[in-house]
């Protein structure tokens, strides 16, 4: 029945379709509307995730996107822009594009010390990691938290009351090779749901008799997120310039042991 | 032999002392060469842990500072300021007092959007929900991060990597009731530990089979407050203005479950 269940479901949305290459998935996504550069920012988002083992944020996303209704020519817009703070809209368009362009206008303009970046109608992120990655890798400490629709109950049960709600912290290195932490409160994924890996009750806050540590960051987050970016699903990015070089030191000090971030 | 080991470091640390009353506590903080005014700081601190059921942040803290060096009369400096980025340091005194200092001048000129604040030589800063909420309580978003003694391992093993790390998130309400998550990423404290509640062994990631999500955020938060605030324990205060006031409508959906900061 589970395995019924997953197939039913995957070929619904083809989450268990081979990885698709570049050029076919480039075509599926321009057919969709979207140009080529958007197409290309698309693309290599999910096939970033793919290869970190993210599949839930792969190449999935290609057949999912094309169940999909969104505006595949709306372009993200900067509301308010000050060196410390700045607030975007996703403009009824894709949230993956609107983080791009966040991340783009954040290297090519980076704060003195630091910025706050509130994205509204910024849905869906992705995989956080991946943006904060990018921010470190161009020498900046990042924080990202984004709201999803809500699925995770309190540990005592009741119906769905936060998204997973993500957070991931990115670390510059002097090494190249930043930390990258990169956290949903589930044990489970929605993807792993909808794909039949899970069943919709394991879709809880992880941490087993402390599954409340992960329900309270899930809510901190969730709410953070609302009270700034209000209540269609939005993100918040905190960038920093690093005064300290600490990576490589930990690093030393983990003796080989996996960190965060680090592929497999 | 778990009982003895209690009772011996019971005995040195007064953990299992009854909780002390307020002239009492701060004729003992003042017998350290504190101030009247920052032994009530700390009584306060100490007292709203206690209540809050956090004993290993609580009174048990005053016979602890009896065994501890510290300047009694350093104060905190506030060593750069702007509009939206400060920099502080503890100077060589307790990190509540510096917390404290910290949160008292962030209400009294908050900023128009957001502030990152860096505070460095911080430790201890006890519990970070503590601050979080009195900033939430003056109306302002906060996020604080504080690093600590490394006493959790990888989930694979090998020696103490980093802090237990919490982090207190708290958000306003326009109904006086904030929300306020503060986590820690260990599976017990160390308090626990000291008092013989909890087995060394036992101080680890929380999560059991998903301590590696909990270490992950333990690794990340540890080196974004390194990056920022350098190798000796510090902390790291964001404080954001609310844009909207989700608070009320999220008690409302949760239709009476214990959200994080609520009493028990």
């Amino acid at each position: 029945m589970f395995g019924s269940r997953g197939s039913r479901v995957n070929k619904m949305f083809g989450l268990y379709a081979r990885p698709v290459d570049r050029g076919e998935a480039l075509s599926r996504l321009r057919a969709l509307g979207l140009s080529d550069e958007d197409a290309q920012t698309l693309f290599a988002h999910f096939d970033a995730a793919e290869q970190a083992g993210k599949e839930g944020h792969g190449h999935s996303r290609i057949p999912w996107l094309e169940t999909q209704e969104f505006d595949p020519i709306a372009r993200p817009v900067r509301l308010e822009q000050a060196e410390s703070f700045e607030r975007w809209s996703g403009n009824g368009g894709l949230g993956y594009l609107a983080m791009a362009s966040i991340c783009r206008a954040t290297l090519a303009a980076p704060p003195d010390r630091a910025r706050l970046v509130v994205a509204e109608g910024c849905f869906p992120t992705g995989s956080l990691g991946y943006w904060a990655r990018s921010l470190a890798d161009g020498g900046l400490i990042a924080l990202i938290a984004a709201t999803s629709p809500r699925r995770l109950p309190a540990p005592t049960g009741g119906i769905p009351l936060t998204g997973t709600n993500p957070l991931a912290i990115a670390i510059p290195s002097s090494d190249g090779r930043p930390i990258v932490a990169d956290v949903s409160m589930g044990a489970v994924t929605h993807g792993d749901v909808i794909a039949g890996r899970a069943t919709p009750d394991e879709l809880v806050p992880f941490g087993g008799p402390l599954a409340h540590k992960a329900f309270a960051l899930a809510v901190g987050l969730e709410l953070f997120v609302t009270a700034l970016a209000g209540d269609e699903h939005g993100a918040v990015i905190l960038v920093a310039q690093p005064e300290h070089d600490p990576v490589p030191g930990f690093r030393g000090l983990a003796d080989g042991i996996r960190l965060p971030g680090d592929r497999a």
